[in-house]
């Protein structure tokens, strides 16, 4: 089931200076490995002398099958939303400190490369969401996201109220902070802070998770990731934001409406064999410790 | 996708005289349907004078294509436990007060019932899960759960302390006064008390639910419904129980095992054509109402 | 223990046409009783041909020994804020929906006044923060709180970073959406929302509770009301906002402190002689209701 | 406000090797301090050919000023409930493990007693409890608690309900797998399992935390502690057990009453100088490490 890459692009969180050397040993190494090597813009200037060819995010997304990705699990993020389209395989390296996303260490990081090429990786479909606001006819934006879609209070003293449709049934009317949808991945982000439970990234499900719900009864909920969630604005809500990974928003008003669906492409993200996701979360966590 | 039935099966709360009168207006109804009916043993005594042939459990699951099950969810999870492996459908009525598996009430109960020999309803496919209780190489025991099978203290002022693993993979070791392993359709029973997430009826998972864990970050964890859960008694933990929809219990000591699959079969529930579970969630959990 | 009053203020939500028809009941009644009746000047608009006299909220609070307030919390909140320092006593009317303040309703108003005229009453003694926020030496701003004062991320996608301080000991490094101080008053509002427990109104406590906490084992905590709080935001929290009860407002920025303590006044909130809060509590969180 | 002493009681958790060295070695340092060393009964085995008087705890507590007890958080709640009413300090040495009660570590138990023998220590009054369990006119049992009072199921599949009574008025009726009500030093025991908040020493106050409550907007309520609280097993409750310090237990069935309110004495804990709480709490609960 695995294939071998030859077409490699690198992107990095831009103006890091670790970052910088990191990408310097994996773009020698790689081109020692006979494979062509595209830089991400973003990071061109971090090349002094730079012998690679170049290319903006879109170029790239079209030319490489494997994109690797040095930073932390924001940038996979970012690089994630603008690659699935094309379905590029993606690998995070981490900067020293694991990520959920980003889980190889830049002391592996050419040994587990080699692996890679070789064929011997794992590679896990990761679920995306895709959002789109509109006012009445009007389509206002429409996003990607990896971990997860959230409508939340802009005035920070003021709840919001929400009522979500599932699948054309009414779920309910919502008054709180806010409320996030998170897909598996996400669902070990910003949404465990709010209460949401670990969501496998094997299960085919997103979660709706109310940030301090005003209805003390109000719990999160898992569907199945079929599920068509329209939320809508409440008349008396005037203002909103809808924000996408944490990285894309937009603003909302009464009577928007925010329809969020699986997205036709899952990420192709890829793991060293022997990826152990219970042994990252245990660490992320602090499970493993006794108190 | 629907079918008629012919033979139907009457079960009920034994000893309530409510069921009773309940049972035998369905029964005559059912009879002048042109339908063979069949009583499970343990409702007999509620017909004075009975005219309908009576079974055991197991005889009565082999013979009908229909169980009407009169009580409350917990007459419900008894009879899914014993009807499941026959393939047998479950129609759920109430005795007025609505509950999430007997959504049926009496006063539309003869209405209801001649839409579904109509072959007007909606099916739900729910879940079972099948767990094996073991000690080194000897079974302890074998049983079928709807809603949960629960692994907890025994001795009421001690914590018991449980290693997971899921798929063979180490998930954590876990003080607390139990673990909840529950379907969807147990999401909304002791799980929802214990903090867990309610899970749709669609969607194809099992979670993992801690009872007040000692370790604060221990959170609940969905999983797909193709995981195979073991978890084992640590060496210091010397009693606890496990017990399935609460219903059915075994004693395990230090070192036993109990594994935890989905079960080969599903229940087929039968909901009148209309039913939303969503608003069954709104009126159970008090959404509805504005504090 | 109780006196009795001669200088009664009213107060209520501006501009609406509900209100009106309730103060001038209000104000007629009183009047009746030889009682002298100040208007507060946000109120004024809503009499036509106004035979009271009106005064700005600082001269009222300096001349009455009773405020009545007809509107929601919100507008009992408003008041108690500029009230507490001259120890006027506050009795609130709601508007038809039970507050947790506003617990007299218009249909039994005139009846429970004349109680209270005669000297029937209960009256609690609610503790109010002091909230003084500084840059340095320089004092941005000092204000009055009786639910709750809420330091909180202003950018919506970032958490924000807070040291605390109790009594000059450090208590932690809290990354989340923001930290809410709030008396036993507040801790029915937001803090509740937030996951605070509830404090009884007699308890001299102050409790601190965080917004979704990155760190998951953060707990609510809950300290005497003689603590002294000190929360400082750290070097990354570019920005953030503290907020008391919801109405005032004041931009922080990285490395400005929040000292919170006791307020040296308390807020005497009057009620008719067999207040229940407990039934306030049952009847606002729906406990009383079989689910 | 410091005394010094002259008579110390040692007290351990029996049949313990490492509680035997740790002992011998305070043993014989305190009586080179010139102070008369009395063993209580339960460690008296762990010393051979022993030299110092022995006694029960009963007569112990009536001729000592101090107990070192050494061993963890349990068995010094055992000692602080036979202690109190003599007002005898008690001092908590652990076993290398800090707890929130033993916070003296073995490595540093002589400077720390040379300092405590000079007069220089802290001292925390902290809050007992007294419950007293009665069947109509029948006393059942009393007890005294440090941490916690618990009224908890026995049948471990079935709910119990509750119903609870704050100084003559109705708080709810809880159905739940028990409630617990804990002093300040129980806060960060099991009523934290449980959700419940932590409460600083300091602070006179009573919480009552619902364990696994059926209506999700059951919370737990911090009382002052001076409130006289009042459970009573509900008509459908057959059985439950209340446990003290999880080490007493007594068997209740419908209709018993627990009665449950401050005791009259409090225990005098002791500290080094310098002893910091919240740096016992972020070392307990792990918020002092970056996840």
């Amino acid at each position: 089931m695995s294939t071998t890459f030859t077409r490699i692009g690198l992107i990095g969180k831009a103006g890091d200076q670790q970052v910088a050397q990191t990408l310097q040993t994996l773009a020698s190494h790689l081109a020692g490995q006979q494979r062509e090597i595209l830089l991400d813009a973003g990071i061109a200037p971090l090349f002094s002398d730079n012998p690679y060819p170049v290319a903006d995010r879109a170029t790239l997304s079209g030319r490489i099958d494997l994109a690797v990705v040095v930073g932390g699990d924001g940038t996979l993020l970012n690089a994630a939303r603008s690659l699935a389209e094309s379905d590029v395989a993606v690998l995070g390296v981490n900067l020293g400190r694991l990520g959920f996303l980003v889980d190889v260490s830049p002391d592996e990081m050419t040994l587990q490369m080699d692996r890679i090429l070789g064929g011997h990786y794992q590679e896990d479909h990761r679920t995306l969401l895709h959002a789109r606001m509109t006012r009445g006819e009007e389509l206002l934006s429409e996003t990607t996201a990896l971990n997860d879609v959230i409508v939340h209070k802009r005035d920070i003293a003021r709840m919001i109220e929400l009522d979500t449709w599932i699948d054309g049934y009414f779920l309910n009317t919502n008054r709180s902070d806010g409320l996030i949808v998170t897909t598996p991945t996400g669902s070990t982000a910003y949404a465990l802070s709010g209460g949401g439970p670990v969501l496998h990234p094997d299960l085919n499900a997103i979660a709706l998770v109310p940030i301090c719900p005003h209805t003390l009864s109000n719990r999160p909920i898992v569907l199945s990731d079929n599920a068509v969630i329209e939320i809508v604005l409440h008349p008396g809500t005037l203002e909103a934001t809808v924000s996408c990974d944490g990285q894309i928003s937009q603003p909302l008003q009464a009577g928007d409406h925010v329809q969020i669906r699986k997205h036709a492409h899952t990420l192709r993200l890829l793991h060293p064999v022997g990826h152990d996701y219970f042994a990252v979360l245990r660490r992320k966590l602090r499970w493993s410790e006794q108190p």
